[in-house]
């Protein structure tokens, strides 16, 4: 099979379409014929060498994908050959084919087309695990999603407000803050003009938020704590803004505050099962009804990841930037 | 009735014992007749001036006391004059009567006499609120109590080892270590003389502990971390070390982990009433089977109140240090 290969640690250039062996499925896992991938913000520093994969993972990008199952591995029961699926990957989905643990499959939600299908396991896996099974937010609470108009950001706005909860967003400019409205945002801040924890007290009445998805981790980690409503958590999902940050405890101890860093990929199997299991309990239905959809900013083919790097990269997106296999671009074609 | 209150901030000379206006249980609270109070650090902070009492709290110094039920206040069922009790307080205990919500009254636990009851509200709600309704401490997990002779670790210590938890413990000298083991403390360290990170690592190869519970703050936050194991939960309780510290990002989400802090006194009082509810369904059966006890270094008469703030300033303690109201000191001598 091809693959996007890492020639050496570097710029967009260092990711080459490559012919590579194939993978095979171990115990309990299956072999996925790739339909299509997307680009997350961790392939940008895994191909900048500051994130390798997890001991046994794939060595090429790819955090997700959609596809038809391939091969059963030894050991896989419930899922068949042919299976339109798409899945949660440690890596390895820049490929015609990946190897997937069955607990990280999940089925295309009904009315949802192949090729889109790539958009969701990563955003409703980091949002529903962080938002709802860590900081559990509840209706009538309020959750500020910094970077509203990424992918993460644009399935946060929609399964908070599914809920039943109000959304504060921040975003880089009044076209994206318009995307973030469209899907629900209730507060929306430019954070290039306004400072986020003036606007989240004006908008609060001084209260605050209850839940703060946060992709820029030390810049904002002393706002962000400021933000808090008593009771306040904050889940933080990226470093963006760099990992060292200052940490008011007593501003923190006055709320009853509590800080959150996950990441997703690393955790073990189980964790990994248990999340897409939840995702598929409580997200799926939302998606087949039509509350909750995948927002995608264009797709490229595959062998393009360069140039998707590079729009990620210049932050221009609004919600997912998806990969297409080379095999499946005469067969699929996303209606989003 | 006389009170110690507090003449102007300072040292513990402006502690003085002085002829008040009745308490008047309102809406919901009875009148107590005290037989004993503790001292709690943060009752140095309120005679410091740091620490004012929350809207509508007595202005006197004491989080909780001993004593019999003098009055009902309007609506109150469950309980009746001359009921032997301990409380929860906003403040208001080194007092000879004191009025209390009903959400904050406990019966004195099976087989424990009255005044040794004053050393039970405000640990054993501390350590039931933060350890396991906020960290979920699990039977076969590691605790690590900062400060493990003090009133709060003393408790903290027996509660996990009744739950089937490890416990590691820091104290500042090798008697107060040897009063941690023989209250079931598993891994004993000297942070005067051993660094805890280190000592941690070595006990537990390398994998950290589960839960810490820290009264230090700022300047133990980067170490606390560093000694959290995957799915980690550091919960703060006290600021005794300053409270603007480094936290590293990278590393609580390489470790999934969880910073809280709380204080009860600020807590509204439906989240006091939750607490102290579980503390009775949970932690008195414990005590009446005696296997947690209150660990009693102390008792002082309540006018001296100045020379058990010394006392507790000084750090020579080991457990609670009781103050005892002029009109029990005849009728009661505790049993420790």
């Amino acid at each position: 099979m091809h693959a996007i290969t890492i020639s050496q640690p570097g710029g967009p250039e260092v990711l080459v379409w490559t012919e590579v062996p194939d993978p095979v499925p171990a115990e309990g896992e299956v072999l996925v014929e790739v339909v299509a991938s997307a680009v997350n913000r961790a392939d940008l520093l895994q191909r900048q060498g500051f994130y390798d994969p997890p001991p046994g993972a794939s060595p090429y990008p790819g955090l997700e994908c959609s596809g038809r199952i391939a091969a059963l591995g030894p050991g896989v029961s419930g899922w068949a050959v042919g299976d339109e699926v798409c899945a949660l990957l440690a890596g390895g989905g820049y490929a015609e084919k990946v190897a997937v643990p069955v607990g990280q499959l999940l089925p295309v939600p009904d009315g949802m087309d192949l090729v889109t299908a790539a958009a969701l396991p990563e955003a409703t896996s980091t949002v529903w695990s962080n938002v709802f099974m860590i900081a559990h937010l509840r209706p009538g609470e309020t959750l500020l999603v910094h970077g509203g108009a990424s992918g993460i950001g644009t399935m946060a706005i929609q399964l908070a407000k599914a809920v039943g909860a109000k959304v504060a967003v921040t975003a880089g400019d009044p076209e994206k803050l318009a995307r973030c409205a469209e899907l629900g945002a209730d507060i929306l801040i430019d954070y290039r003009e306004q400072d986020f924890v003036e606007e989240i007290r004006k908008a609060t009445d001084g209260a605050g938020v209850d839940v703060i998805l946060d992709i820029v981790g030390a810049k904002y980690l002393d706002r962000n704590v400021q933000t808090l409503a008593v009771n306040g958590r904050l889940a933080v999902i990226g470093l963006q803004g760099g990992i060292k940050g200052q940490l008011n405890l007593a501003t923190l101890l006055t709320k009853r505050g509590a800080v959150t860093a996950t990441s997703l990929r690393a955790r073990p199997l189980g964790e990994k099962a248990a999340i897409v299991a939840a995702v598929r309990e409580h997200v799926w239905p939302l998606i087949a009804a039509g509350r909750v959809r995948a927002v995608v900013d264009r797709t490229l083919p595959m062998q393009d990841a360069a140039e998707a790097h590079r729009v990620l990269e210049s932050g221009t997106h609004v919600g997912k930037i998806l990969l297409i296999a080379p095999q499946a671009s005469d067969q699929a074609s996303p209606r989003t």
